[in-house]
């Protein structure tokens, strides 16, 4: 018999914020990723496509963290004609000593887009100027809203610009941003114009192709690309990779399925080419940005360790809220 | 929101057992992972040395079969120290058609059991002589036991010997599952012995090195090999090839981590030899034993299609008999 902990979306809500405790957990994750024997398999991917479905299976262990997480994350894009959303997924917390399930985080995802959004702030604290006041967001769904948001947590930003491909959308975005937020954010029709008076980009699309080209961009950008997260999806134009300083959260993973992968692929990139990991930044042992007029470009495709760090964060907040269910078997 | 069932071991042990529909579930999984476009992606893999901890998670999608499993399962080798047990795990099961959760089947390892064992069946049933009576096992643990109850569903087994590495633990098994299953059955300190009598050879231990011998089989024999589910074990000496008619339950895994991989490094078989696959047998289109006088070596390894197989048989008995806990999240 053993005991664990169950805890649904809505008390994951009440014990995990977007704050910066989650980005000061994910900031720990990628700098032990670069510094630590990390654990972090290659992810497990099962794809239904008679119901135009995927899973993906991410886990990572990181010495001298409790427990690690399991997350299952599935993808079903004819879910919305059923009424159903198309991302859902849990997570599993096991404890790193003995294998035990500690607990089931029936997250629905929430937990995810915290995570992400959180490794955005991660990447704009590394790589973008400190004064970095005006952001531009390429799409206008959950993670469009929660990037801004993250966002916020590092830089001044005092104006933002959404563009997204159904511009009805990009406007109610803006102004649900603008209330939520109380800072200027306003829809363009336009990505180009979002890209030219921006110092932060951040991409947040399923495209699969460019929706950032390398001519828009200006020195002293900071770019952040997380909307790919599988081999078919490309957000950035693969000649940014000429003028930018490139960071990746992964590199085994960014050059299978980041903006990397399709950079190597039009021969931009050579396959081997060695680029800085995020946590090798933060941890001080790659450079990162070196200069203002850089343009730096930080390509996210989700890791594990980030749910490793969230999950365990979530647990120890439930525990000491007393949050959840606890069952045994 | 979504709706999930929640079902405890107790629960569980209550609507599964090992009996002819588990063993049909498991012959069906195999057959389809040979006839039809299942997907099967390769074992995602966790290794924790620092505690003696591993973690496999498998998943298989069956064309027509309502859902899939995700499977958990860790292992961890200086759990008993802390009066643990080593092995553990669960179950997740998705809907095929929308992602979603549809139970958390919290098991610790009890539908694996079941499930590698009715693939024990499956094997003798398609593979061995019809008239095979006596059985040998080797290894006294759960698997041997149960292997051996398995094999008393498929065939008319009347006599079987154990030999463990640990005789006092062979002869416990041996008079519990005498008494249990209503047979002689014996224990040996001598493996040589034990194969030398049977007509079925079942291997279930973690054995790195070979426990069971060329020169000891003779002709009509079969020998289901189960210990290996990882590079480093190996039950079966390599010189077998030389002299059996082969059968994988995955190829792809048996190259990697089963007795064939040995066999490979060993120089007996060339790397991309072709084999058949259980599931082929089954369906009737690779050979398997062709004559009495044959003899045939199952090689399991432990597949995701048996997960989803015993996972989809548990989930439809728990709802059948409204069993379980209904959990919204």
């Amino acid at each position: 018999m053993s005991r664990m902990t169950i805890l649904t979306e809505a008390e994951l809500r009440k014990v995990v914020k977007l704050d910066l405790a989650a980005v000061g957990c994910v900031e720990h994750a990628f700098r032990a990723l670069a510094t630590l024997p990390v654990a972090m398999p290659p992810i497990l991917r099962l794809d239904i496509p008679e119901h135009r479905g995927e899973v993906d299976v991410k886990t990572a262990y990181i010495p001298g963290v409790d427990g690690f997480a399991i997350k299952i994350s599935p993808g079903f894009f004819d879910n919305p004609k059923l009424g159903l959303p198309s991302l859902n997924g849990m997570m599993v917390l096991l404890s790193a000593r003995t294998g035990l399930v500690e607990a089931l985080l029936l997250d629905n995802g929430y937990l995810t887009d915290v995570r992400t959004a959180a490794a955005g702030a991660v990447a704009a604290k590394y790589l973008s100027r400190p004064d970095s006041s005006v952001a531009a967001v390429y799409g206008a769904g959950v993670q469009a809203r929660l990037q801004l948001e993250a966002l916020l947590l590092v830089r001044p930003i005092r104006q933002a610009r959404i563009w997204a491909r159904d511009g009805a959308k990009a406007e109610a975005t803006a102004a649900d941003l603008s209330r939520s937020l109380g800072i200027d954010v306003g829809a363009v029709s336009d990505p180009r114009q979002a890209a030219a008076e921006a110092d932060i980009i951040v991409t947040t699309t399923p495209s699969e192709k460019p929706v950032l080209m390398a001519q828009w961009l200006k020195s002293g950008q900071h770019v952040t690309a997380m909307g790919s997260d599988s081999e078919h999806k490309n957000e950035i134009d693969p000649a940014v990779f000429e003028k930018a300083v490139y960071v990746a959260d992964s590199l085994k993973q960014t050059r299978r399925l980041g903006e990397l992968h399709h950079a190597i692929a039009a021969g931009v990139v050579a396959q081997e080419e060695a680029f800085p990991e995020l946590g090798a930044v933060i941890a001080g042992t790659s450079p990162g940005r070196t200069s203002p007029s850089d343009i730096t470009l930080a390509d996210l495709t989700g890791t594990g360790v980030q749910d490793t760090a969230i999950a365990t964060l979530a647990h120890d907040r439930a525990n000491a809220a007393k949050a959840g269910t606890s069952f045994e078997s």
